[in-house]
């Protein structure tokens, strides 16, 4: 087991009615940006609790956070923040509004001259202004988490944040709010959970027995429960599991003392950029051909997965994993994804050669848990994936 | 699965050299009170780790924190923490160190008139002065929780306390320090972890998926480094993962949205004030006639137990719980732990009566998960245990 350092302060308020409570986690006399998204939680129930919670602080209101959280968008955001001298934010959505209020929240305390530089210099934040959030889709699990993810359509750019100073003050998951969400999202919710583990477990062994079964178990919850969740998203037990599922996946835990891979996020980032297509589907794209380019370092870890997770139990090491990539490639197919590039887009030549060249131009020389799969590497993965 | 409130800000530095980060976690210009025990760390480098690291500090020690600490010795290191004017504490210890330095840090910012009222009303601690860790025992998990036990030998007392305010701001955990402890405690750590996670799993089930998965998780990881640790303390591997098993046994995550129980620590506690015997041990004993006793509201998930913990797969509901039970019994047998009073002492007949005259004394008259085993339950389970 490799060193580590640990520490997660995000106070967690989990099950029903617990949106009340904001009235009590925000300090009082907070001036209060509250920031969401679309508006979906205007016909769902969440917006009226959430103001009712407020009706005690002093508020201000900024929708129309987009998918994929805009730049542009979040500077107008932080033109209010500083012109209303706004002390607390309050995201109350998914992981795009989440992720923004972590952009707004370092970018707020920014002494630098343009908070795009906090992106792009990948500058970590000790201190942001305190924000909570009500979540109101599980998938990344940046609600206990201090990592955000940042897009400039301008630049077809997307790129990652983060630091110690961006851990939510608190987090408030409802179950209730999955029944609400539309069927495409509840799907790019589970395949993305199922792939932050992945990313965190699918690497060369360290002997870290329990990271390990802790990955196995959500995994193992998130395939249970994905049926249920699909099939009726009222049933709030599997609600329940897949949101409590979705935040272990990614609030640190698992990857304590364990190498990380993170190639497939790096590589389907582009192909968001790129195209616009879903987060979790463009994970859903890169996966299989991801594991299978990597077959000769990553057999073992994929053997274990195989025999674990879905009981494969005959076979040898290699077959074991060939069988492990089927089933991830067929739980991703039960969900409605499909997981070819040229199902998404008819313009997909050419993409390889350019997300290639996008990371030599960055300098991404080599990624992966190896910090070995270089641009030429990446360009294989991607045509694979066509 | 059932709401919660969940946090945990205890920042954990695991691995090899973590201790020289202690210079850099008590904040600047505290005044320090280095807490031990009985002087192991004397023998094994930790002592001299500790106050090299301390070096900047201005410093003072407190040694001889008996196992199951003392409340007579606990008020002499109050008298200096008060005269000192102390402003941290540092526990370098196992269990019985980090609890009694838990006690000092909420006496020492107590209002009431006699510190003894924290155990007695069960008062709730939401300020303690802060405190650090440096585990040299894993077992009780007490290094990431805010718990505690307390003994007053006078009347044979052994009582909890706890409170948001309790948490260490940091534990240190070097898995090369058990390759010093000497087996009887490694048995006792191993059996203590593993019978923490029996109390907060073996319970009525409320769908809580992934808790039961992360559950059986840890009970799998023990007993699966168990025989390497007993064999061969020095491997750091399996020391590293007993350490870690150990702590996320206890540090509030598997029991978040669960039931719980503790019976079993309940009527152990009293084994330990009677007897002396030792905590783990006193778990041992009880366990298979809790289990027993109760084998009509617990056989499902008994059940559930054998199947993924051990692989019991033949047999009906009832078997299979048996048969759970009794590898359980063989586990503990397999660690050197005997699992009958009658094994420990020969003065135990009333043992039972005594047990259950106390809990009748002092208003106890529902525990376990259902908070319906009477003092009468209690006496039976003692009983079934000689």
């Amino acid at each position: 087991m490799n060193n580590f350092q640990y520490k997660n302060p995000t106070k967690i308020l989990f099950g029903k009615n617990q949106i009340k409570n904001l009235t009590s986690e925000i300090p009082a006399g907070s001036k209060v940006l509250m920031l969401y998204g679309g508006g979906s939680i205007k016909t769902n129930g969440i917006y009226e609790q959430v103001t009712k919670a407020l009706s005690n602080f002093n508020f201000i209101e900024f929708g129309g956070i987009p998918a994929n959280p805009e730049y542009s968008v979040l500077m107008e955001a932080l033109k209010i923040i500083k012109k209303e001298k706004i002390t607390f934010l309050l995201a109350v959505g998914g992981g795009s509004v989440i992720d923004g209020t972590k952009f707004l929240a370092s970018a707020a305390l920014y002494s630098g001259l343009d908070p795009w530089n906090i992106l792009v210099n990948g500058e970590r934040t000790f201190k942001g202004m305190p924000f909570g959030t009500v979540l109101t889709l599980p998938a990344t699990g940046t609600e206990m988490n201090s990592g955000a993810v940042i897009t400039k359509t301008e630049t077809k750019e997307k790129l990652g944040m983060g630091g110690p100073g961006l851990f939510p003050q608190f987090s408030i998951l409802d179950p209730e709010v999955v029944k609400s969400i539309p069927k495409r999202q509840l799907a790019n919710g589970l395949a993305d959970s199922f792939t932050h583990v992945l990313e965190q477990y699918m690497t060369y062994s360290v002997d870290a027995k329990l990271q390990d079964r802790f990955a196995e178990s959500i995994l193992q919850t998130i395939i249970e429960v994905a049926p249920a969740i699909l099939k009726d998203a009222t049933d709030y037990n599997a609600a329940a599991n897949f949101m409590w599922s979705c935040t272990m996946a990614l609030n640190g835990l698992i990857q304590q003392g364990v190498p990380s891979d993170w190639a497939i996020h790096m590589i389907g980032h582009e192909l968001t950029a790129l195209y616009g297509i879903d987060h979790a589907r463009t994970l859903a794209i890169i996966t299989e051909s991801h594991y299978k380019y990597n077959l000769a370092s990553k057999k073992e870890k994929l053997a274990q997965y195989a025999q674990r997770v879905w009981n494969i139990t005959e076979g040898t090491v290699e077959e074991k994993a060939l069988e492990g990539i089927a089933k991830t490639t067929e739980f991703f197919h039960s969900l409605g994804l499909k997981t070819k590039l040229a199902e998404y887009t008819e313009d997909y030549k050419g993409t390889a050669e350019e997300i290639s060249k996008r990371f030599t131009d960055r300098g991404w020389t080599g990624i992966g848990e190896h910090g070995k799969l270089t641009p030429s590497d990446v360009e294989k993965i991607v045509e694979m994936s066509y």
